[in-house]
């Protein structure tokens, strides 16, 4: 088959590597509807994590079910499912409590950016929808496999709750996820730190009622006006580096919890700061599976629309461009078809 | 007044200080019934803070109300008082939220070990109990001003709640009353960490199910081994150093919180780990006063006995042998009666 295979910094093909072939009795092949490009795929196209030459990438993905093994009993053969990142038994004790992001049986999408893709765990991973979804609905399903799952967990890691004041620091796609995660768990108050007008936008039809365009102490100075120097209830960090790390805790009242989904790089944290001012943090991977039927119906009822964050799609053999046109900020997220 | 004062690394002393004055309408000073030695005080007696030479020292006192300011309209001379270390209005934004800890007026008990103390905020920091209470409830009742509502902050900072494993790390006083804390929100295991006997069988009256009295990966083994593998819900770091911190993170389960309340030194939080297996830290200097009504009542109705962790009372005067038991483990808290 067809798949994006990375081999050095800045270099992903397609590449012909082996079709997935089922070795348990619990994995599945999807055929790829669509897959995409996921801000974290930029690490190692950037050279900042290590590369496997020749490694498939990608990890998310939607499509149609092309095969089971034995114990995969509630999927058959023609069956359209959204693939969760991370694959997971829904069995284990990490997932009876909702963590399925540390599932015992823990796999992962390899090959999201390609044809095919081999599913572990298949039975406890993917969520199917009643029949053929409105191809309308592709962009959001996608989104459910990782991203909008991933703002989702930011959301719920930081409290929003009814009535806060939520603030959102990073305006990728997952950034944006959290607005919408955000808006839609109550918070009364949605600050989107984005400088980038076509973001912006974005983060307002997703519900972000202020916009603060600074960064660093004069964005944290505009979020203490915002909430009359007291701080937001709730910090959304979906960026992953030591600024935007600062910032989320600089933007944080007493008493207040930052939620982080963006994989850290280089972050120090402030104990001392979280100590002083009672800041806490939680959060992590995701636990796609946890979220994804709430949020398939979510989706399905027209309620949330996040297939708005892709805003360029590609055919798969331009899998390249796409990776440079997110490198370069010329896209927030590139939807690719198989 | 006599009063301890701190002059150097090992050397406390009772000193005559001037008597404090009320200088502002929200003071008021309590005339101190019972005093004592903090965990915290033996950073500076170790040499491990800074120390202002001849400063007074000792932030938790009980005791009685001998003159109040014009401001201060619920108390009269002759209440008798706990005074939470931190002083609070109890009105700003952050008070609301339950954070009097970081109180936008906020103060801190300077002399609880002495004869006087002067308790800036008074009518939002003191509460009395109903006129003056027995003897036997002075412990428990000075187990407020600070000790018994940190342990409790650790706990509600971890999420303990119904039916959960809860570890405690760290037998100091502040650990033993984090058992108490979460064993009565519900904690259907309670393990406290402790190589000491006499600090076990505290822990043990105060709800500890089990005792793990290994330390580092040889603790964390055990703690796998009780938890079936799995890990604790909730997790209590009540020491504040980088060893027991890792600890805390070493045996929480994933999805779990840390709540940590010992005032960190040299503690380096891993924030990858945290990432990975999304185990979170929240907790902080306790906002006392928040808790203290329901704690209080706890205590005058006999459900909670935190007094339990004062296993040695001396006179005022003798606060510098109180130092030495305490730096020397021969006493896990000492009462001071002035």
């Amino acid at each position: 088959m067809r798949a994006t295979t990375i081999h050095a910094p800045g270099d992903v093909r397609i590449s012909e590597v082996p079709d997935p072939t089922i070795s348990a009795p619990t994995d599945a092949i999807v055929k790829v509807t669509a897959g995409c490009i996921c801000g974290s795929d930029l690490w190692p196209y950037r050279g900042e994590n290590d590369i496997d030459a020749g490694s498939t990438i990608g990890h998310e993905c939607v499509g149609v079910v092309e095969e089971v093994g034995g114990d995969v009993v509630s999927f058959r053969p023609g069956d359209f499912v959204v693939v969760p990142f991370c694959h997971s038994d829904n069995t284990c004790p990490h997932c009876r409590a909702g963590m399925h992001s540390a599932c015992e049986n823990q796999g992962f999408t390899a090959s999201g950016q390609g044809e095919y893709t081999l599913v572990h765990q298949a039975e406890g991973t993917m969520v199917k929808t009643d029949g053929q979804p409105d191809p309308a609905m592709i962009p959001s399903l996608l989104a459910l496999s990782d991203v909008m799952a991933t703002g989702w967990h930011a959301a719920v890691a930081a409290g929003v709750r009814e009535g806060v004041t939520a603030v959102v620091v990073g305006d990728g796609a997952v950034g944006l996820c959290g607005v919408l995660a955000a808006a839609h768990l109550g918070a009364e108050r949605v600050v989107a730190m984005s400088r980038h007008e076509p973001r912006q936008e974005i983060a307002r039809a997703f519900g972000a009622t202020d916009i603060v365009a600074e960064r660093g102490d004069e964005g944290a100075e505009r979020i203490a006006e915002i909430t009359g120097g007291v701080g937001a209830d709730a910090v959304l960090e979906c960026v992953g580096t030591d600024q935007s790390m600062r910032t989320a805790f600089q933007v944080a009242r007493p008493g207040a919890m930052v939620g982080f989904v963006g994989v850290p790089h280089g972050v120090e944290l402030p104990v001392r700061r979280m100590f002083q001012r009672n800041v806490g943090l939680a959060g992590g991977m995701a636990p796609v599976r946890a979220y994804l039927p709430e949020l398939m119906d979510l989706v399905l009822d027209g309620t949330i629309n996040p297939g708005l964050v892709f805003d360029a799609t590609l055919p798969l053999d331009e899998v390249a461009e796409g990776y440079r046109m997110m490198d370069e900020r010329r896209a927030i997220k590139v939807l690719l078809q198989p």
